[in-house]
Parts: C-alpha cells; structure tokens; sequence
C-alpha cells in the first residue's frame, strides 16, 4: 500500500500531480460510470459510485493516479427513454474519453486504464484504439467481465441493481442504499438466453456477448421497477469478496505493466 | 431553506428524483468546472468545486435538483497544452451539454441552469440556443459575471488562482488549499488591458468581454506558476461574502422562474 | 484617413492586395450581419448593411483590408422559422468564419477582427477560440457591445428594428429605409427584464448577457410586425452619432494592435 | 422585363418579399462565385460579380427573387494554398447552400435555382441531392457549361482569367479590370488535353469532366501570374455576347417551370 | 493483354500484391456500382456487376490492379426509399472512397482511377478532390459519360434498366438476366427534356447534366416497374461493342498515364 | 436445406427479392470481412472470403438472404499502415454498417445478422446500438468467439493468417491458398499474454478481450511476414470442422428467431 494524502487529480496541485507522474508512477486510471436508475433501494450513481470506489482501492494498491469520473457513460439502445438514466449519445462519450485521455497525457502519464462499472463497451473499444493510433497505450476494463462465473461468491450472473450491484453498493456506499425498498426485478430477452453471455458469466461456445445484438425491449416499457435480478440476496460480505477480486485482477495488470515498463517509459504503440 | 437528504441527482433513487421533479421542484442546475492547473496551492479541481459548492447553496435555497458535475469542461485556446488542465474539445464540450440536458429532461425536469464557475462561455452559448432549437429552457451563467465590481469584496479583478478563486476555496474546500505556497503570479495581455474586460469587472464603453479575442500567450509559454493576480491577498471572509452574492443573485432568478412557471409547467420556448 | 481606391478584397487584383498585406497594413477586418427580417420599413440585410458600412469607416481610418462579408449569419433559436430570416446553423457558420480566417492567412494577414452588426456571439466565440488554437490572431466585436448605456445618444437599448438600428440605417443607407411603415413593436422575455443585459445596455450585477440563456418565445409566434422596441424614434443624427463611436472605439483597438505589432509581425497566439 | 424596384433579398422589408413570393414568383435564385486570384488585371471578386451580374438580368427577365451571394465558394484541389484565394472547405459550402436553401424556403419560396459562375460542382451536386432527400426542387448551374463550344464568340474555351472571364468583366464591371496589366497565362494539365473538357467545351466521346480527376499542379507552384489562357482577346462585345446567351437559357428554363408549376405549387421531389 | 494469374487485391497474397506495384504497374482501378434495383428482368447488382467487369478487361489490358469493388453506392435523392436499393448517404460514400484510396496507397499504388457503372457523380467529385489535396493522384470515371451519342450501338440513351445496360449484362453476366420478365418502363422529369442531358448523350448549349437538379418525381412513387427506358431492345451485341469502346477509351488514359509517369512516379498533385 | 437459385441480394432481381422477403425469410445476413494481408500463403481476401464462405452455408441451412459483403472492415489501430491492408475508419466503417441495415430494411427484413470474419468489434458495436436506437434488430457476430477452447479441431488458438485461417481458406477456398508459402510467424503482446483472451479462447477470470486495450506494437514494425501464430498446422479437415461448427452455432440463433417471430413480425427493439 502507498501511503497518499489524495488519490485523485482533482485533489492535486498541478506541481505535485506533474512530480508524481514524473516520479512515482506515470499509470492513471480513469474510472467511467453511468448515470442511471437503479430500481428504488439504489442511488442512481451506482455504476460511478463502483468505478470510484474500485478505483481508489487500485490505485492505494498500485500508485496510480486517479482521473476524475464524468459520471456519465454511454448505454445501450435499450436504456435509452428510462427516467432517472441520462445518457450520452455514442459519438459523445467517444469523444469525451479521447479527449481526456489526450489531455491527461500531457501531464506526463504514459499508461492509461478505462475502468468502467457500467455497460458501455460500444463507445470504450471505439476510444481505445483511436487512440491506439495515435499512440496512446490505453486499456479499457469492465469490472465485471474480471469476475466470470464466481460461483463462489454470488448466485446469479450480474444484471442490473441486483445481488451484484447491490451487494457492491452496501460494501462501499451502504449510506446510499435503502435495502427495505429491494424488490426482485424481471425483463426477459428477445431471443434465448442460451445464447446470451450475461455480465460476469464464463462463455460457452455458439454463445453472444451481452453487447453484441439488440436483445432487449426498452427498459422504459419493459421493467416494472427498473431492477434486473434479485437485489433481496444481496449482502456487504458479497460485495467485499466481488470487490477485493476486482482489486486483485487490475492491480495484476498494473503491475505487470510497472514491470515491463518503468517510469517514464511509454509501452511502443506507435 | 428546504430540508432534503440529498441534494445530487446520483445519490437518489429513480423513484424519488421522479417524485421530486413532479411535486416539488422541477428546475435542475448543471453545475460545470473544468479540471484546470490552478498554481501550486489550490488543487487542480477549483473550478468544479466552486461550480459544486455555488450550487448546493443555491438548491438548498431554492429546491432546485442537482444534476452531476461533469468536472471536464473546455477552455479558451491558451489554457491547452498546460501541464494539469484537461481540456474538452469544443464539439465535444457542446455535445456533452446538449445530451445531459436531453437526457435530464426525460425525468420529468422542465427548466435548466447550467452553472459555471470556469471560463467556457464559448461553448455554454451554443449548447443553449442548440437546446432552445429543440425546445429546452436553459439558462447558463458564469459566477464572476454576477459580481461586476465588488469592490466590497475583492480589491483586485478575478484572474486565476487569485484573489477571488483563492477566497472562494478557502470559504468552501480549505481541506485542498495550502496557503503557505501561495504566490503571486504574472501574465499580461497581447492588447492594451484598456479594451478587455475582465472577469468580474464592470465594463466600460468600448471594451470587448475577455472571450472575445485571442488575448494571451498560451499558458505552458507565459505562466511561470500557474497563476494570475495574487493569492496572498485571499481570505475565507471574502470567499464567504462572494459565494453569499452569487448564491442570492441566482436564487433570485430561480424564484423569479418559479413564480412565472410553476412545477409542471415548461416555459413557451418552441 | 488613407486614401485608397479600393477598400474590399474582391475588388482588389491579387498582386495589390498582397503588397497591402505586405506593406501596407496586415489586419484584416470581416465584417458579419445577417438576413433577417427586421420589420416592415427596414431592409431584411440591415445587419448586413450596418456590418459593412462600420467597416468602410474603419477601414478608411486605419487601413485594414475589408474580407468580404458573407451575408448570412447565425441566429438566437428564437429567430429560426421566421419569415424573412436564413439562419445557418450554428456548425456551419463555425466553421464559415474558420474557412474564411484560414484561407485569409494565406495572402499575409496575421491580425483579424470579426465585426458583427448582428447577434451571434455563440459562433463567433467558438470560432475565435478554434483560430487561436491554430494560431491565428483574431478579435470578434458585436457593434451594440462597444455602446453600453450610451444614453447621450439613444433613448432605449437596443433592441430589434428599433431606435438604434433604425437610427444607424438612416445614416447608412437611407435608400432602403421608409420611415413612413415604422412602427413600434413587442415583445416581452421569458423571465423578468431585471436579470437580463440587453445589447448596448451597462449591466448590473446579478444580470445575464442575452444570449445566455432561451429567453424569448419564438419570434414568428411572438411578434407581430418583426419590431422590438420603438423605430419611430429614429433619427440620422442618432444614427452618425453611434456610428462615429462605433468607428472610434473599434479604431483605437487596431491602432493599439498596430503600435505593438507592425506590419508582418504576428501576435504571439500559439 | 418585370419592374421591380429591388430585385435582392436583402434589399427588401420583409413584408415586401413574402408578398413576392406568394403573388408575383415563387422561384429564387442563388448566385454563387468565389473569393479566387484572377491575374493582376482582375479583381478577386470576379466569379461572385459574374454570378451576381448574370442573376440580376435573369432577375429582370423572370420575375425571380434574388438570395444574397455568400461570395466565398468551393475549389477544387489545386486552388487551395493560392495568395488572394479563400476557399471554403467542401463540407462547409455543402452545408452552407443546404442551410440557406432549407432556410429560404420558410418566407414562401418553392423553387430553387443555384447559379454558379465559379467551378464548385464537387459542392453543388452534393447539396442539390441533399435538398432533394429533403424535399426541396433545386438546379445547380454553371454559367459555362451553358455555352459549349460557342465559337461564335469566343476564340478559346474557357480557363481562367482569360478571354472569356475578362470579356465578362469588361461587360458587367469594367470599373475594376485594368487591360494594361492583362497577360497571357500558362498552365498545363498532369494528362493530355486530348481527354479533359475543358468549361465550356462541347465534349467528345472518351472525354472527362475538368471536375473529375486530379487533372493539375497545385496553382500555386505552377502559376506565374494566376492566369490560364489569354485574357489580352478579351473585349466587352464578347463579353455581352456570352452573357446575353447564358441568361437566355436559364431564363428559357425557368420559364418551363413557371408553366408548369405556377406560384405557389411545389414541384413533387418528394 | 498481361498474363496474370490474378486481377484482383483480394486474391492475392500480400508479398505478390506488392511486388507488382513496385515492378509491374502502380495504378489501381477502383470498379464502383451500386445496390439498385433494376427491374424484373435484371439483378440488383447490374451496376457492380458493370463495373467489375469493365475493370477486369481494363486490367487485362493495361496491367492496372483492381482494388475490391465494394458493392454500396451512393444514389441520386430520388432512387432513397425504393425496394431492392441500398443508398448509402452522401458523407458515408465520400468517406468510404477516401478510405480506400489512402489506405490503397500504403501498399505503394501511386495513381488511381475510380470507375463508376452508376450515377453517383455527387459523391466521387467531392472524394476526387478531397484526396487531391492529400497529394493522391486520382480520377473518376463514369462509363456511360465515354460514350455520347453513340448512335452506331444504341438506339435510345441511356436510362435505367433499359437497352443500355440491359445489353451489357447480356454481354458480361447473361446468365442473372432473365430477357422473358424484360418490360418497357417510364418516367418523366420535372421538366422539359430538353434542357437536361441524360447519361450517355451529347450535351448541347443550354442544358443541365442530369444530376445537377432534382429533376425527378421519387423513384418508389413514380416507377411501376423499375425500368426507365426500354431493355426489349438489348442484345449481347450491343453490350459488347459498348463494352469495347469503354474498355477502350478508359485504356488509352491509362497508357497515357503511364507513359508520362513510370511505375514508382507519383504525378506532382501535391 | 432451402432450395434457392441465388443466395445473394445482388444475384436477385428486385421483385424476386422482396417476394422472398414477404413470404420466405425476413432475415438477411451482412457478411463482413476486412481487406487486410494474410502473409504469403493466404489472399488478402481472407476475411471477406471466410465471411462469405460462411454466410452461403448458413443461408442454406436458414434460408436467409444474404446482403453484399463490402469487403472492406475497420481494424485495431496496430493493423494501420501495414501494406496490403485496407482499413476503414472507424467513423466510415460504423455509418457503412447502419446505412446498409437501414437501406435493406426498406425491402421487407425484419431482422438483421452482421456475420463477421475479421477482428472489429470496435465498430460492430456501435452500429448495433445506434441501429438499436431505429428499432432495427440486429446481431452482430464475430466466428471465432463461437468457437472457444475448440481443442477438438485445433492445436493453438486463433490469431492471424495461422493454423484456423488458414484451415478455413483450405476448405473454403483453395484456390487462393498456397502451402508451399506457409511459414511460422511471431509477434508478441505488449502485456503478459495471461491477461489477454485470445480470439476463440474461453476466457478466465481476470483476463481482459483482445480488443479491450492496445495490446500490441504496430505490425508494420514487428511483423516479418505478416503471419501470427502456425499456418504449417492447417488442414482442409480442421477447417471443415471449424466452418461447420459455426454454421450449425449461427443456425441455431436463426431458428430460435424464426420460431420466436415469424416471417412479417418484427421482434419489438422499440
């Protein structure tokens, strides 16, 4: 563990952010949420709320440093018209992870990580290799692709407010999340589930990710209270173990990274 | 001033942001900053703490919902390439506007201020006659315009990590100030200082607004810490006395908008 | 005055307006109005018109070369639908007044000044500030800006059609004028005048510029004869009067830009 | 001949013109030119004046309403980067002739034609298919194209500032060509001539379009003086000739379409 | 004729792609058609099927090397909303034909002919130019423009799905063309024929390329069977001495082109 | 299997193809490949070709119509600039993919699978989202991920130019396949290859998508032939096993939604 007064950029004074990039550690993590309902027991930040918390775990973890969350992400078609949610549009969100990206560079950072607590790889494989053209080394996580069938901590797969997130939500912000209001959710795909890899499920062969077809109806006519899943099994204990794996995942990663490419050292992209 | 757990859009959950948008008040402030080097004893994020702050004062007085602060904002040309800041392109910064406004408004909000505490009217211009086009009520102010000549308050004009912004933080986040590094700082316009207003400054005939024009060397070339004006001169009572100003100067609008256009009803902008 | 033939590019052989860049004066004005409606005794180009007629002024006074003025402009949302009026789009007229800058540079310009009769000053920001990051050195100035409260002259601020503008046509263009079919107009803000700088007005604090916000209903609902304000107030004395304050106030910025920066010598903007 | 006091849009109170278009001609002209060196005997402006000159008698002759000519065009490659030339990008005049048509249309007017007398056919085709998809009936015309291969009055095709673009000028605006400075131009294409039409050349089989390939060095490293052809043949004769059968067809044109679409019915493009 | 195994990009592994460019011929034919419907009697393919096959016996005779044809086109406003027909918009095609030819180059191609069987002269002419000023040496071929008036093959011009490329299929792909279903079609402009010069014809004084106004009722409204002209009259014979005048003229370009720039010489269009 | 003269939207004549449309089958397939080198053994076509190969075969089996493969695709930025590739822009390439889905839905299909061959999930998603915003149904599938861990068939997992591609050319194309060309390639990841899930490996916990991060050194520069991984180990046999297990995989998806919505109903995406 580093010892650090404040792990973010925003939280900095700009001499003393430069010297870390310089000195310490040139990786930063740029956590990517979403503003979006969560049923009625979660805040709608729950998918910023994640990727900050995840976030500053990794980074007393690794030395990263930490780029400020926007808070809004991209969705897919089918979040779009949901009350509470706010999306970008595709070539906004786009736009806004180059643009930061590119302009976190010039502080001196040289390794860049996109970790995302929300479902919007449609617009984060877009930004990583524009900028991989331009020859910024840039990798985008979702948290929960890291976990895949860990049947050891949770029952269900991960969908949406439900034993995952919830469980995630009482471990970091328990003082947002009104576990008397957690009721079970529905929704249904358009096309069977065997061919659907939910979040975090091991994939079989013949099987989609869960980004790549219009699978669903929209949330807006679809879902009662805007919960997927099963929130009543959730607990902090879940939501502990889910996030010290997550931790122990990325910072795998980062250190990895470190190794191969100390200080200073820009990974050859381009 | 009205009681609320929670004032930010994020912490809630869907089906009380909805309640509140339906019964209480469905005005919502988009608070904006910028992730911009503000010298070596103000932290990085000023600008979106100051547009945060402003903004809690200003919903807690007048009910108004908290949209999340984006903390990305985008900059006159010489603030790019600055060690610290993190500019937005300007299509992006527009688009980012215009789709959080969109996206705001499907919850069931009818009237938008776009509070800004960082000079970036260049974009907050067209983001609103962009959404006025589609039929949006939205306002957009900078704090500093609301002042014009306190000379009650400041003794000098507000630059950068000055005076001003320096007060500001002092009164609102003193946990990220470090005085003791405090300098003053330089910079001087490419024209006569004769023909710029300056932020905060009561114009006189025959002055241009200071977005006006190409005014400044870039920064990386012309500052030597980062600042502009002079911070010693800073102090929390000041700090106080400008955020008091411009928290009842908005509020003022706000319960003008209010008296006009009760909840429920959207102001005849199409 | 400098005495010249010509005072426009297009009328200018090449050759000639290359040794004026090289010799004579390197600034270069362009003008910016409109083709809008503006009531029933003014001509739809008045800002045009007024754009052009300023220029000469300016022109004949310090040397500038006058860039042709493209005629069309951009508009508040409230003018689009209006019969009479052709917006471009907030996009296109960026990019317009980029294009022209740009392309200006080429025959040895290297200080521009963008002079609006009309208001528009939610491109002309965006696009000076994209200039500079390329650059270039320009300056925009709407007209009724450089007035503020200029009650020597006029009665009220100006509005639409009105005293100011009126006043300024029977100066500069008599011959499209007929006083006989003016008369007063309407008109009322979506919020309280008090908050609400009108243009040529000194502001208060607490105020917000007009354009920053969607303060009016659409013009072709709201309006009635395309007037706001009183033209039957006009007179070609007022008009002279504005006009040569105008000229004056714009001047002394060129001759500034002059003595600091001669001819061939480019403001250090990049 | 139609007596009309103002035959400019922007000439007219807007009253004015909506009674034109809904009593008198629901056809409106766009003339469009360039802002493009022409030699050292020719002003810069000479495709717009040759554009606008051309509309004014097609104006007269037909009733139709004049929209103000933007002055700055489209260019092909090889024009860019050439002192005294200001090219718009190809996707801002597209842009530009699709706001001002879609805007045009709001005060009554059914029928469009562009008028060019500049080669911006890369930009006019486009625009034309995207006011179609739209709805809007548009033509798009080069002067030149007209004429094919008219030995009756000229000796050569026509290039650039030469005997037919001078001839044009000494008709419609002699006060700004000076014969005492025109010289015989160079030039030559990057293929043979032998498959190359050249602007107002009756084509033969096996024959391109001069719009259709990279036929040329860029001007500026090849022109000497900015002239392609021999504008010392030029004379007003020729010149009233040329312009007298160019607004002979278009006029026969339009009233083809006056015949068949009296004022007020739309022509069906969609 | 050339002996080659192979004549197209896409058949050939990359070592012997690039090998020819270097030794044997570095210009690449781009054969482009379109997705159209054209009749009972015809496949949707005709005007790939055109292209492709002209570009193949151009290259077996010339040695220029065929870059992938990529099917999709871009279509006139009035063919949008017809069954059978895919359009691709204006800006996606001319971002497509940029692609191509910049990314073609890379593999060491220095001169490219862009050969069209489809009227989609709006989207090339802006790509044409566009790549110019990227320095690429490029032109753009519409077939039926090679021929005017050849009233020694056809009787008619040509239209759509008529004698003309009816012929031609007979003669390149007989076996999708099935004579039995082949009906005479309809269609009529806006205006009057003549003033508009269909495909293949001898323009005369005073009229319009086709494509230069929105001369035409939508396609999906106005067309019983999809055929503008009549395809009774088609015969192999007549594909096929088209066919050789085409393969003709576009070769004699070609042998020009390499006679003036060798194998490895870029044309000096930048 | 479906009897059917003609597989393929273009081979159709229109009628034929909406009747099929309406009666038969509203699924249609795009399949698509990339233009990129695949060593000195395959064609540069291996992806279209392997796209197309596996399209008619499931087209057969479902009856779908297949849609023109338009042969080129969008690439991870480290395929850039390597000659014999052919990228798109990822802009170009997501508008190309909802232009064509757009366009054919104006037939009669109801339901869309973009089947592809070649790594550009980047793009795939996007278009699938955006399309899902239309209310367009779409799948998009990328072959190798239907496999995973396939030790059955093959030794390695699936890179570039290998054992699985080339495999699949040797059944599917033979033709173009040269053996006696086929040598080992190389290349290695910029992180530790125990974070990165190869195409076709079934992912472990912790390990991130190979298009999830800039994993890789331009192949410009590191790659000496242009292959990844073994094309010596390719059979005819393990490629008849591959396609048909991918066949049997995406018929599946299609039969489940023929049962599901019938020819006419489309599934409700919004």
């Amino acid at each position: 563990m580093i010892e650090r007064e404040h792990l973010w950029w925003h939280e900095l004074p700009a001499p003393e952010l430069l010297r870390w990039a310089k000195e310490e550690c040139d990786i930063a993590i740029l956590p990517i949420g979403a503003i979006e309902q969560h049923g009625p027991h979660c805040p709608i930040g729950v998918d910023a709320y994640n990727a900050m918390g995840l976030a500053e775990l990794i980074a007393k973890k690794t030395g990263a440093m930490l780029i400020p969350c926007p808070w809004y992400g991209s969705h897919p078609y089918h979040h779009w018209h949901m009350p509470g949610t706010i999306p970008l549009s595709y070539d906004t969100h786009i736009a806004l992870l180059v643009d930061i990206v590119r302009g976190a560079a010039v502080s001196g950072f040289n390794k860049f990580i996109i970790l995302s607590a929300h479902g919007q790889v449609s617009t984060t494989l877009v930004a990583v290799h524009k900028l991989g053209l331009e020859g910024f080394f840039t990798l985008s996580l979702h948290w929960y692709d890291f976990l895949r069938d860990d049947k050891e901590v949770l029952e269900d797969y991960m969908w949406h407010a439900d034993e995952a997130e919830t469980s995630m939500g009482l471990y970091l912000y328990p003082q947002y999340i009104d576990m008397s209001k957690a009721v079970k959710g529905g929704g249904s795909p358009l096309i069977s589930r065997d061919f659907i890899i939910a979040p975090g499920m091991m994939p079989r062969p013949g099987m989609m990710y869960h980004f790549e077809g219009t699978f669903a109806r929209p949330e807006y006519k679809e879902l009662e209270n805007g919960v997927i899943g099963d929130p009543t099994k959730a607990t902090r204990e879940k939501g502990e173990k889910m996030v010290n794996r997550v931790v122990d995942y990325v910072s795998r990663i980062i250190f990895d990274i470190q190794e191969r490419y100390p200080v200073g050292v820009k990974p050859p992209v381009k």
